[in-house]
């Protein structure tokens, strides 16, 4: 195959934009790689119809695409385009939609809505946060979804069918099922949670997703997911949400970021990351109680607030260090952007 | 009638000091014109009798002076003053203390408190978004109304009255009667509710401010008030908000900030304008549901997120455009500052 | 005693650090003064035996050394560390922990997780806010402190002991035993309170704390607790709260820091430090009203955000005068730095 016929190749729109999408999913786990974006929607495609909710995988597509195409059409740089980082808030977004509101024609029209509105949040964001060099991390979803959750209740129009019901902090159980398979279980979904899926297999996808793009990120949503999972247990929070895996999925987007992205690895910032998964999983307790008197999700607010807690300070571990917080993307070498890969 | 007529005129100390505060109210609606103010104090005080709460009226009259001389006070930058840019937040606190608190000396002296504070409250955010190239428009008013609102819930001596009373969101009617007539008066009390009246008539006053200053300001008014009631009925939303204009008064401010003031005037922009007055509606209807278990107003808050939220990204619809956010009222070239006019 | 031996006693590593640790003490009033530390901690201590809570002292001890070891550990910048500004919120933080939660191992680990915490949270802030030209004041102790006792309700390892349980707002009774003895114990546990001790011995051990650093700011002390005691039996706030001294401590800072640090004092100044001790009494009955849903402790919140609010738009009161905001420690040029004090 001469350079012509890859130039070609890559020339072909709908191939190029389809790398994009898949990128933009991978991007929600900070992989800059198209491979990796497709095992994610495998895997968001099995926890869906495993889970009978198949509309959060369409959902899932059509976030990724409306939030893309918003990018393209408001001729925001293509740098960031290309990289799918218009994309993974958007995708974020058509998970969250038909996870907790009811299948109406008005939950979709709200959900390209609220997909394409995180494209240029982001861009906002992100100049808003440019002088404290840091990113906005997955905060645009967020923000955006909580708009619209909050709005549900004021709407019949978009029925809150699937979220709890707004209540003040009252008891729990923290029983859980602790046996060995369980724990697994737990452990998993902690992982398949970052797009709220609650699905064990979706988790092995979302692993193996992450390996083919970055070993170092597969080991350390490993390892976030089980130290959450410790920490949740021995402070004895509630069993139903550990074993949905609702303590794990913001600690492993944490100790991806501070271990993998946005510090040089080695020994200090791996002790760093670690002391930041243990904080998320005391921040995402919290968040749970300051949002149940409106009954919306926390969603990966957990994961951003902790984050920033451990990027603001500029801490350096390396002499020869220059790190780039406020472009994550950037770090990550990884192209798919030529079809020899 | 010579120059130097003109100029003994405009040294008339009381006659400037009225401009001024004339200018502060119209400033609301970004109009620094003094007639514009007068026709919307007519308004406020045609309303107000008729709601049978004259003292909203001689609130917003003392909360305009108390602003517009603390600035003075303070020696902050006369620029600002003439153009009313010291007052417009105090006629908002001056209307929103007797529309929600009882009607008592501490109340009225607490009104002096806020207003004046929102003097330099504003000064501060202005700096602090200075390097987002935000302004931090109506936010001062809704930020220290708030703190006194809440207040009044720890304190016998600010009674809540008129507060409706502290719940979790709960179930609500979306049934409105949608005949022609009802239509019209709730979309003109959407424009009346900007500053916190309820009635239609008051809606009719505030168009012909707006449209003795700028007749773009005006149609904008008016379409954001409509799209707002349509969105707002289309998505079921309670009927009783829909009715008394409460989904409007956010949105007309959203539509003529950013048709009419932020961004140069285009095809784009009006559709830029057109999607953020649509976001409005569910950023007001996710802040009812916010502050419901507090029991306090959103006041023009959803207006002020929304806003940030289309101007933060800085994106520009004109190559010869050089918009300069930190400064709406350098835009507003109409001047009344001499006695021609 | 010669230079040498002055050298040598300095280089004694145990005492120095006592020194720091004393001066973190002193800087939760802004005093960078050993002596101030050492009488504050004599306070805590009798106030904690007094109220049958003696792990508040051990916890405020414990607080201030962990934080003290990070901002080390961390190789923060020393000059910050000398004057005791790495230790301040972390004696908050073992003030709270022991005063709200159950005395178990969890909360223990908890206090030393969050201490630490506050440290390099405190560099992120000012990070932050350095822009602004404004410190982050307790605002870290604050923040991480509500994460914490947020995630308690959420996690039965760390018991709500003497937390209050979350409501909607509701009524209360002003009723407060208004006799002269009385009004004096309100007063000094106003004072007292600043580290959440109920305790009006304790305010007398602060008032001479604070002499012994700085006359003036003893005097303001007195004043803002004096002044917010006035307004909140004036405007009929909460009997027992008034009693407790809960509506003292957050003004009692509020004038400390705007009549005695961040500006030159001077009649204007001392003006502007009364109107900002008025206004955070009603920030701090906004902030009970706020956090009642979640039944969390407004802490010193209230103290920070009205000394923002008073700093932001950065009003100068003399020509002369080039405040530097952002680093209230170079202010202070009181050193116990020598052994000769």
């Amino acid at each position: 195959m001469n350079t012509t016929t890859i130039t070609d190749l890559t020339r072909r729109p709908s191939f190029d934009f389809l790398r994009i999408v898949l990128r933009g999913t991978g991007q929600v786990m900070f992989q800059n790689n198209a491979w990796t974006g497709l095992l994610f929607l495998c895997g968001i495609f099995w926890g869906a119809y495993a889970g009978h909710l198949g509309a959060v995988a369409w959902g899932a597509l059509l976030g990724v695409v409306v939030s893309t195409l918003t990018g393209r059409l408001l001729r925001l740089p293509e740098r960031d385009g290309v990289q799918g980082l218009w994309g993974f808030n958007g995708v974020l977004v058509g998970c969250a939609f038909p996870t907790f509101l009811g299948n109406t024609w008005w939950m979709w029209l709200s959900l390209i809505l609220c997909a394409a509105l995180t494209t240029w949040v982001r861009t906002g964001f992100n100049n808003m946060m440019a002088p404290w060099k840091v990113n906005s991390l997955t905060f645009p979803f967020v923000f955006c979804t909580w708009i619209f959750l909050l709005a549900a209740r004021a709407m019949h129009g978009l029925p809150t069918t699937h979220m709890s019901a707004p209540e003040l902090p009252s008891t729990f159980s923290s029983m859980a099922d602790l046996g060995f398979g369980h724990l697994i279980a737990y452990w998993l979904r902690g992982i398949a949670q970052v797009f709220l899926i609650d699905s064990w297999v979706t988790g092995l996808f979302f692993l193996a997703g992450l390996a083919a793009s970055s070993l170092r990120a597969a080991l350390w949503a490993a390892v976030g997911s089980a130290l959450a999972l410790l920490t949740a247990i021995a402070l004895e929070a509630s069993g139903s949400q550990i074993a949905g895996g609702l303590y794990g999925y913001s600690p492993v987007l944490t100790a991806i970021a501070l271990a993998t992205v946005f510090y040089r690895p080695n020994r200090y910032s791996a002790a760093w990351a670690v002391v930041g998964t243990l904080v998320t999983v005391f921040v995402q307790a919290g968040m749970y109680v300051l949002l149940a008197p409106l009954g919306i999700a926390t969603l990966t607010a957990p994961f951003c607030v902790t984050t920033w807690l451990f990027l603001l300070p500029r801490i350096r571990f390396d002499e020869n260090e220059h790190p780039d917080h406020s472009n994550w993307d950037v770090e990550n070498k990884t192209h798919l952007a030529s079809p020899r890969k």
